[in-house]
């Protein structure tokens, strides 16, 4: 018999704690018995919770104790270092000490940044950790990152996350050589900032499977498998994009809700409509990857409900199964050790 | 009797060039006699474009030659060096020698603004121009600037392009004090690169209605008037949207195509798809102003269609109506004097 995969969760977390995270823990036991779940947070509420969805006593779960939580406007300073027994600290300290294999955590980026960094340490070679996720495409999925964990990055750094997001998109795609691409304000080599320019020139090494400058379009067109940009772009172009669709959305509900005919027209229109949308339902997408780190942390939409927190935990599995850190990092010796020779 | 808006179109700029804009030059007179236009290119061509579609010999016509055409991917500083008898520079002496109180162009965007800014000079007290457009909200529009004029923007500039955009809603709404937000990753104090931490404390003067930071998803929620961002920022976040809205629509159609049943739903949900369609149309919203400058200049998309062009040419005559330029200068002044007394 094979090993479970052990998840630590942040019960705590996100906008909903408890009330999403267990309910998502037991969707994830009903399904996979490969996956073990460490819940972490306060024991009275989880035990109490557990008993209330049947599921005390369950093999497949343990708690550790955890008095204190992360609030999601709290700053990441202030969590580091007045919110030690935190259900979100505590689930990293399972990874570091080896009694989880992940954790996942609902709660506010940027403590989740600052204290999985600073309890797990970044790989050697690595400056900062990047946040990636998978967004769909007209042809599948495209990875993305940096989602917003590092507001200014030099072109080392973007360098970097095309590494981490190749690496990461090649593992759980099981794609040889995924398609890189630099987001820029347009494909001709004479536009984009310095910053962006000086990457290009990195990413050309041959290192990766570089395909050159791609613009905002191409995030969504599936020619592309990764697309690499700093934090403060990447996080405003997903919350765009976010924005657009919610838009399309409200529109369309409005012109199908207008008169009787259009009410009765929406009669034939919906379960289309529901089937399109189950394509790029932003749940089936929940789950980023703090990449660059010593162990591996997920990251889910504060917002989440149960199938997109329970979603999380199976990129958590996945990045589990397909080792990742391990892969960044043995990666990172080869293009550091050619580097150097040259 | 009113004196016609007279406008210069660049005809051989864009994708199609004499193909769309006399079209759309002649879907514009037919609607409106306040306009008259200049119509800059190859003479013959555009002679015998005008035959063809019955127009020569129309009161409200002007040709202007031009020998020359500046390519869609051609250098800005080739065009500025070597295409000095070009439909696009040609075009914009037309708004410096008077002869127009307007140019529209849907050439190459890089050689559009480095040209309007050699020839018309930017208004005193702005650095550089901005490229500013409204995008359709769930409550109207929202105008966001800058979309790919400037790579690197300062605070100071920053700052200039809220005005500048503040400017123009005020004009084009006829809204007393549009609302101003600045493009962040975060609504917190905290979050932010430090260009846009400095800029949000020039606008938190009170020269402007600032309402704060905004997030990528307000961008189309419509409860801010004006979204301000650097071009490399804006001109991402406005082409991830384009890409968002593109995927959404393969999807659609998709589904209403997979088998018989989704076909019969789709004659039902086709003419409510087509209204809610015709509200987020990106034609209706062609037509961005280039602010800053001794003059108006209105960029149109290079790939524009006849209504798309036709929809620029109005813009142009608004933004003429309501004394852009002008308006934008004297706001300045005020607000420049009243920095140096305070």
């Amino acid at each position: 018999m094979t090993e479970k995969i052990i998840i630590a969760l942040d019960v705590m977390g996100g906008d909903h704690g408890v009330d999403v995270v267990l309910p998502a823990a037991a969707r994830t036991l009903a399904r996979r018995s490969d996956i073990g779940l460490l819940l972490v947070g306060d024991q009275a509420i989880i035990e109490r919770s557990l008993k209330e969805l049947g599921l005390d006593g369950h093999a497949g779960i343990e708690i550790q104790h955890a008095s204190q939580r992360v609030e999601m406007d709290e700053l990441a300073s202030h969590a580091l270092r007045f919110k030690k027994d935190s259900s979100m600290r505590v689930a990293i300290n399972m990874v570091k000490e080896g009694r989880a294999q992940a954790c996942v955590s609902a709660g506010n980026t940027g403590a989740l940044m600052a204290t999985a960094r600073y309890v797990l340490k970044t790989l050697p070679g690595i400056d900062r950790p990047a946040i990636c996720t998978s967004l769909p495409s007209m042809k599948g999925h495209t990875w993305m990152l940096d989602l917003g964990a590092n507001i200014d990055s030099t072109a080392e750094q973007l360098f970097q996350f095309a590494l981490m997001g190749s690496v990461l998109a090649s593992a759980l795609d099981h794609v040889e050589a995924p398609r890189v691409g630099l987001l820029n304000v347009g494909e001709e080599e004479m536009k984009g900032n310095e910053t962006v320019k000086e990457a290009a020139g990195l990413l050309s090494s041959g290192a990766l499977n570089y395909i050159g400058f791609v613009e905002g379009t191409d995030v969504y067109c599936g020619d592309v498998d990764v697309v690499v940009c700093d934090g403060f772009v990447g996080n405003i172009s997903l919350k765009t994009s976010e924005g657009v669709a919610k838009m399309i959305a409200h529109f369309i509900k409005k012109e199908f809700t207008r008169n009787i005919f259009t009410r009765i027209a929406a009669l034939f229109a919906l379960p289309v409509l529901k089937a399109f949308r189950r394509q790029i339902d932003p749940r089936r997408y929940n789950g980023a990857s703090l990449l660059g780190l010593r162990g591996s942390v997920i990251k889910s939409h504060g917002g989440a409900d149960v199938l997109a927190f329970a979603n999380a935990i199976d990129v958590a599995a996945e990045v589990v199964e397909q080792n990742v850190p391990e892969r960044i990092k043995s990666r990172l010796q080869v293009i550091l050790s050619e580097r150097q020779a040259g």
